[in-house]
Formats: C-alpha cells, structure tokens, sequence
C-alpha cells in the first residue's frame, strides 16, 4: 500500500505531545513503522538530561495523545504530501517487543552502530487514525 | 544572528495546535518570519474546506497556544539541529500588517504568482519562546 510504503522509506518524521497545560510540543524523530505501530527511541543524541526530564516523556505520561507527522516537501506544489497518524504512546523498556524495536531501528539506521541503543526507552505509538493528503512520493 | 537566519532560510516548518480534547494536530506550513512574528496563509492548497473548518483553525481559535518547529535531517548526526518557537496564534485577514505578511509571503515563495493570497486568513504567531538544539547550518 503506497501510505505504508511512503512510512516505511522516511527518515525522519515529527512527532507532537501535548503538556499538562495543554501547549504542544514538537520535535523531530527517527523512527520504524511496522504494522500500525511506531517505535522510536529515546537514543543518547537528544539530550544530556536523563530520559524522565525530557518534555516529550513527561507529556506522555501525563497525555499519551499524540501526532506523528510525515511529509514530504517540493518547490513544485503539485507534488506536497503529508501523512498524519494519531494514536496513543506509551513508554518500554524491557521484553520481547522492546527488543525487537531495537532491533529494527538499529537495522534501519547505521548510526547506531556507534551509539547503543541497549536499555534506552522506546516511545511506542499504537496508531489509531491515519489522513493522507496529496502526492506521496 | 545564526538562529534567525537559520529561520529565514527555511522553505517550510511544521506547526503544532491542540484541540479542544487535548489532541495535537501537527501540519507542514510554509512561512514568513520577520522580527519575533510568522506569518502562514490558509491558502488554495489545503482543502477544499472553507478556511473556518480547517482543523488548525478550529484549534486556534479555542486554544492559542502553539508551536512551531523548524528542523534540520542529515545522516551525519552531528549534523542534526532543529529550532522551536513557541507562541500565541491569531487569524488575521485585513488591515495593514494583513497585507504586509501577504505582500511577503508573495516575496519569499513565487508559487503565489499562480495561486492569489489576497483575501485569504492569515495565522500570525507572536513567539514567546525559542529553543535551539544542535546545528544550524
């Protein structure tokens, strides 16, 4: 299906939390999408803050409401696209499905070959609803 | 200033809005910034929608806390950089500094040559906050 496809071959997406005072909050992520689950780490570049401190953490644990935005710019506007997914994130640390998260992100981005992901959190996002708009290419 | 030319320089940002149930909704947007203020048209290219139905508009008008994020993606992590303002929104669509957001926008993106602004709502952002992280390059 061409939403998976385009999902599958991104780099980098952004993904929005909201606060206990109901202001967003945005930052870039690297991620993998498999099966309407979104996985993405709380990897060793972000911050020098241990991963409780960071706002997208304690937003999530306060609101697990989020969007995961992908998109697609081009100077020729015939040809933007954008895929939102909204769904519920949770924080893993342990256990099968966190491993395998690892490992697909590891696979995915050769950098980790240089920065473990070994015991880092993973944000899981369960993804509830998916809008598709314009060209994905 | 490096962060305010980084800004200047970008063709499109990402902008976060939370709805009336505590949901963030994220879109691409394309901008102008000038002085602690940004400008972003509804244009032509969303939706068929009248402007007053878009989601984004929904959201501002009964939550004005937004943020807006400017990034940067490059295989070299250490290459990684990114921008957030935070900010309060409003519609705009009259008046002087109406017109002057349009007349820059027309400016900075010549795809408006075929795609008239004039009459079309305008979000303009107030920035209370900025965050930088990483490389602005």
């Amino acid at each position: 299906m061409l939403t998976e496809r385009f999902l599958e071959e991104q780099r980098v997406a952004r993904l929005a939390t909201v606060d206990g005072r109901g202001r967003p909050h945005i930052v870039p992520i690297v991620f993998v999408y498999a099966d309407g689950v979104l996985y993405t780490p709380i990897d060793l570049k972000p911050k020098a803050a241990p991963p409780e401190r960071l706002r997208r953490v304690r937003n999530i644990r306060s609101n697990p409401q989020v969007q995961v935005l992908f998109d697609h710019y081009d100077e020729d506007w015939q040809r933007l696209g954008y895929v939102q997914l909204r769904g519920r994130a949770e924080i893993i640390q342990r256990g099968a499905e966190y491993r395998r998260a690892i490992r697909l992100l590891e696979e995915k981005y050769q950098q980790y070959d240089k920065l473990p992901l070994e015991g880092r959190p993973v944000i899981k996002i369960s993804v509830e609803r998916t809008v598709t708009w314009g060209q994905l290419i």
